[in-house]
Order: C-alpha cells, then structure tokens, then sequence
C-alpha cells in the first residue's frame, strides 16, 4: 500500500484534520499525518475488530513493547515497572505536573510550544513561568542561562518539549544533561514529553531525558506514545514513565487514567512498536524528501524555514511578507489552507505559523501554491 | 454471527475483563459484554480502519444520532447544540459537576452506586453527601425525604444514576419529577449519568431527566453514551448534554476534552445510534433469558436477587450465607469467579457483590456453578 493516502481518501476520513474546516480548504494544520496505517498496526487492529475486543483497555505488553523499542533506537532500558498506562500524552503530561507539584507552583516551559502546554498549566492551577527558545545558526536551542534564572526563581517543574513541537529542535545530548544539572541543583523536577522522539531526520539523535545519568533523570518523567511517529492520536493510547526513584508516586495516579485510555490505541501501539519498525524508517526517508523539498519550494516565496531535525513539522517564518502577526488567518482567508496559528504556540509565535508536511507531494505541491497565491 | 462469543475468543481479548485476573479465574466483574459486535458497527470500524483514520476525533455526525435515537427510543428531541464531545460518561460527568460547582461544594450521591462516582468527587475536590437508596418491594427507591433534607443542608449537586449500577434500578418519572422539583426549591444542579439507559428490560420504561418539563432539567446534564449499551467502552467517545438553559457554560470546557476522545468511538457510535436496535433489541431479548434464568439459578443457592430494570448487572445479597462483608474475595479465592467487590459501591455494599451476566448461556452457568461451589 502507498504510503500516502490519496486527496479523495483523505477528504472521506472522520478526523478533526479532514473535519474541521470547509471542503474548499487544505488542511496542514493539527499534527495529523496523511499516512496510511503501517501493515502490522493494521493487522493487529483488524484482529481485534474480528474478536470484537472492544471493551475496557488493560496495558498488557505496552510497557515491553516500549522498553524493546527504547533498547533498539536509543540504547535505553527503561523499566515496564515504571511505567503507567495513559490515554494520551497531554494527560500523561498533566499527571506528572500533579504528581511533583501543587497548584499555583510555577512551571517552567520554552516557547515557542505546542499550545496545549498552555491549557495544561491552566487546568492544574500552575503558573507559568516562560524561558523561550533563542534562535541562532544552529536552530532554536534552550537558553540555558535564562532557565538558570528561572528555575532560581523558585519553578518546581521544567515542562520540557523534545524534540520540540513547532520548531523540531532535537535537543542535544549536552543541552539535556546541562538542564539535569541545573534542575538538581535548584530541585526542580523535569517533565519530558517526547511524544515526537522516534521521528528523528536525517542524522539528528534524539536522548531519552531518562536516559541520562543523573539525579534528576532518577526523579524525572517522560511522556512517551505511539500517536505521532505512526499517526494513532485518534486511538488514545500513551505511557508516563517514571524514572527510576519515583516509583512510588504512581501510586497516588487515580484509576481514571487506564478505565480512559482506547483499547484499540493499546493493540495498535503495541504493534507498532514491536514490529512498525521498517514503516517508521519508510516514513521518515519520506518526511526527509518532503522537508528538503521544502527548502527549495519556499526560499522563493521569501519564507523563513529551517528544516528541522524532528517531526513533520515546519515552522514558517512569515514576517516581512506583510501578513501581520496572523499569517494563518490570511493565508486562510486569500489562500484556502489551513496552518496553524503561530501565536498560539507563545508570544514568539508572532508572524509565524505552523506547517503539517506529512502528506504526499503532490498535496504537499498543493498547499504551498495555495500559500504563494496568498502572498 | 452469534451474539455472544465463545469463551476461547474471550480468552483471546486484551480487555480488562480477560486480563485482569490470572486465567484460571471466570471474570463476572467489569461492565464489559461478552457479546460481538453489532454488524453495522463492525462495518463502519472496518471502514474506518481501511481508511487508516485514526487521527483525532471529530465530533460530526454524533450528536444528530443521538438527538436521533433519543427521539425515537424516549421521545425526547435533545438539541445537537447542547452536546460536547467527551472520552467518556466518567469525563463528562466530572466536566458537568466542575462547570456548576466549585470545590469544597457538596454533592449528593445515591448509595449502593458505581464506584468512580466516589473517585469523581475526589478527582474534583467535591464534598460527598451521601443519600443511600432504600430497599423495599419495589425494588432499590430513591429516598426522598432524605433527598430533601441533604438538599436542605447545602448541597450544590445532584450526581444521579439512572438507570442505576448496580441495582438496575429505573427512576421512574415521578420520582424524577420529585427530585426536579427538590433541586428547583434548593438551587440544586442535576448531573444525571444514564450510560445504561438504552438496556432497559422486560416493560421498564426509561426517562430522560432532560426531558422533564421542569426548570431543573433545563439547567441540569446528562452524560450519556453507545458504550454500554454496544459495548464500546474502550473505543472511548461519550456526549455531555446540557439543559436548554446551559448552552452557555459548554465555552468553558477545555480543548482537551475532544482531543481526548476515541475517533473510533465516535465512527462507532453514531453507527450504533443510528443504524444498532436492531442488534439492540436482540441484545435486550438475550439479556431478559439472563435475567430470568438467574432468578431460579440463585434462589436455591439462598442469594438474594432482585432482576434489575435495566442493565446487565446483578446486585447479589450474600448476607447470610456466612461470606462476610466482602463475598466478593470468598467466592474469588475459593471459586475462582471473580465478581465486583460490593463495598465499592458504598457501606450499603457489605454482604453484597455485583455479578454481570452479560454472557452467553453456558459461560452464566459456569459462574453460578463456581459461586456455588465456594458456599
Ligand atoms: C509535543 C506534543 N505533545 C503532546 C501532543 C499531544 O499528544 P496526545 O494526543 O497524545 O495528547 C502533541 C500533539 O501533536 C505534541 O506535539
Ligand atoms: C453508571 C456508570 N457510569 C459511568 C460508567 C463508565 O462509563 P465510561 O466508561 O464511559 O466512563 C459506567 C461503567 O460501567 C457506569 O456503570
């Protein structure tokens, strides 16, 4: 089966990418990809749909298939007792705030930043406290003197993003153990969500935050899945892993969060994970193309883009093109396409907007005429 | 195909139900059906899946099926517009007591009632105020002199189940009209959790709390959902109904809620609502054997049962049979069936344990042949 699903299959398909806007608009906006679904995620699911096993989710053989799936790509053994059974990131992440923290402490995060990290602070009570990426020649990085500052400041948890979503930054093996370093000394405890992580390009390497070895790895938690690398968001299936000393907060974790996890999101992950292997490294050879791609389709429009070492994401500079601060709107209104709207991922967004380019070329093609008809 | 699999299928599913317990252990506990699924919610998955859809849910088409059966099963006409996409009736019975109350605020409850209903109040920081129901010939009553007098002492909301788990209980009108009428004298908020509503048996009849011609149906809730009835609980996709009076309060519902839900709960719900009574129906006619079959399997045995009104749950009273308070790990220890522990439903539940007999014939035997080899 082709990777890419075709447009008229595409525009059949339920999910809010497909739905959310009118049929006369391409949509490259939530972090959906036009995929079609890895053979053995298929034949697990449609096993499942023959036994009719639609009830309750239990994690039986999600944390193995993880932990099998960490030893192979990343050289880390994380361990199945650490880790609880989510119904997604976002809650996963949530759960880790709750666990480490009390409302109206401060968390730290680095926009710009998938937007709901901004609802999940709001949801919980905590008060954010920014620390924003600085671009430079190597990317948006962390600014690591400021989150001296701010973790001095008296934060309680640095809510990281890595890779991060919409830059792609991988952030680097020195960078991540310069963050545990400083989050020891000032006693924060460090959220990683890395929900993108086996979505490395070209020769990026991602680090497990977990991995590292230090105190704060030994506190910290990851927010790890499936959903994005093999594009199973809609089935509602995650892990919160633990690091190694914190294993009895899981137990103040309520039962809520495995009775709302998707059975069929736990049957799907476990495939994947255990045998989507060779589909991930097809896709990624395909988001590659795609990416180099559209270094040469937008230097001409005068489009600020800087591939990134992650994701399927781009985040497109538009500032100087005369959209004002909301290019998604005016590319939305005078183009027909849907991006995301920069601002929401943090102030910084200004400008900006965030390009979905996990679809085939010619829909790829497609949106980038509509983006230049716009101009 | 049969309506109820055959316990090697069953033995194969990863849900909670059939992994739970080691599998020497015949499961009777968890609201799981052990039956398969209705043809044209098997399609419409299938479909689904052909098309690789599995990104995030979008609510199209949802709520019109169930405004469509709800007409067509109760004669009430609820708006699409006062419906939220929720993961499940658990989010959405949260959602509905966070939008009318705050913490600290009592919230009354009917004991013996579904166990997350105490993890809800403590999810949300809510008072628990409890209103036990009252054993009589009828069947477990709603208390209304007790209601009242909780009304009177402060209470914020009225967390109702109807039907009710585990005792099957179907409010009647009246009893619901009484109880609008005592929220209206005391500015009580409803929150009414009728998941279980489609399964009514035998010439129960089923009222919507909505659709009371009374001011506290329009500012009252209703989470509701296909996964009882259709057995579709780990596909996560429910629906927060709100009184005419209320359509207002639903901006305040966080994002998270909709990108939380199952796209394949929803694919199979509105396939379940719109095209599913017939499989309904012969669910129900199989449910009234179980019933009925129970009432000369038990009676021997000195249990005491009570058919239920609805629902496939049994409320079994083992008071007297020399079990103590918790039957449940007797008859779990020493009959290897395992059914839910009766004191999670409330104090009410000492002596009691609640038995599902959502299976087919021969695997109901079993488990009644267990339960009575433990005595
Ligand atoms: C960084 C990041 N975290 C979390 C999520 C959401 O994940 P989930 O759907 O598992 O909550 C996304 C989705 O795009 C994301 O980019
Ligand atoms: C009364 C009642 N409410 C809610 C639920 C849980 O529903 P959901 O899985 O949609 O949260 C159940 C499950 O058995 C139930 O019996």
């Amino acid at each position: 089966m082709d990777l890419w699903a075709n447009l008229d299959d595409l525009r059949r398909r339920q999910s809010e990418k497909w739905r959310h806007y009118p049929a006369d608009v391409l949509p490259v906006f939530v972090a959906e990809m036009d995929s079609t679904l890895a053979e053995p995620v298929r034949a697990a699911l449609a096993s499942a749909l023959d036994n009719s096993d639609t009830g309750y989710a239990h994690p039986e053989g999600l944390p193995e298939a993880f932990a099998g799936f960490a030893g192979r790509r990343w050289g880390w053994d994380p361990q199945p007792a650490t880790m609880t059974l989510m119904p997604d990131v976002a809650r996963a992440a949530r759960t880790a705030i709750e666990l480490v923290s009390e409302p109206g402490d401060a968390v730290v995060i680095n926009p710009p930043v998938y937007p709901p990290f901004y609802e999940w602070l709001e949801m919980t009570g905590r008060r954010l406290v920014s620390n924003p990426l600085r671009p430079g020649p190597d990317g948006w990085r962390l600014d690591l003197e400021g989150l001296e500052a701010a973790f001095a400041g008296g934060a309680r948890v640095h809510l990281l993003c890595n890779p991060q979503n919409p830059t792609g930054t991988v952030h680097t093996r020195a960078e991540l153990d310069a963050v545990a370093e400083l989050a020891e000394r000032y006693d924060v405890r460090v959220v990683s969500d890395e929900i993108h992580a086996p979505l490395t390009l070209g020769d990026a390497r991602f680090t497990p935050f977990l991995s590292l070895d230090r105190p704060a790895a030994r506190t910290g938690f990851a927010a790890v899945s499936a959903s994005k690398a093999w594009n199973l968001a809609g089935l509602k299936a995650a892990l919160l892993v633990g690091g190694d000393e914190v294993v009895g907060e899981f137990r103040r974790i309520p039962e809520d969060a495995t009775s709302s996890t998707g059975l069929f999101g736990v049957v799907a992950s476990i495939a994947a994970l255990n045998e989507g292997e060779a589909w991930l490294d097809e896709l990624r050879a395909a988001l590659e193309v795609n990416r180099r791609w559209l270094e040469e389709a937008l230097a001409p429009l005068g489009i600020g883009y800087r591939p990134p070492d992650a994701t399927f994401l781009a985040w497109l500079d538009f500032r100087g093109l005369g959209l004002g601060d909301e290019p998604a709107a005016a590319l939305l209104d005078r183009g027909r396409v849907a991006l995301y709207r920069g601002l929401d991922f943090g102030p910084e967004g200004a400008g900006f907007a965030r390009f979905n380019f996990a679809t085939r070329p010619e829909v790829l093609a497609e949106a980038v005429a509509r983006i230049a008809a716009a101009l």
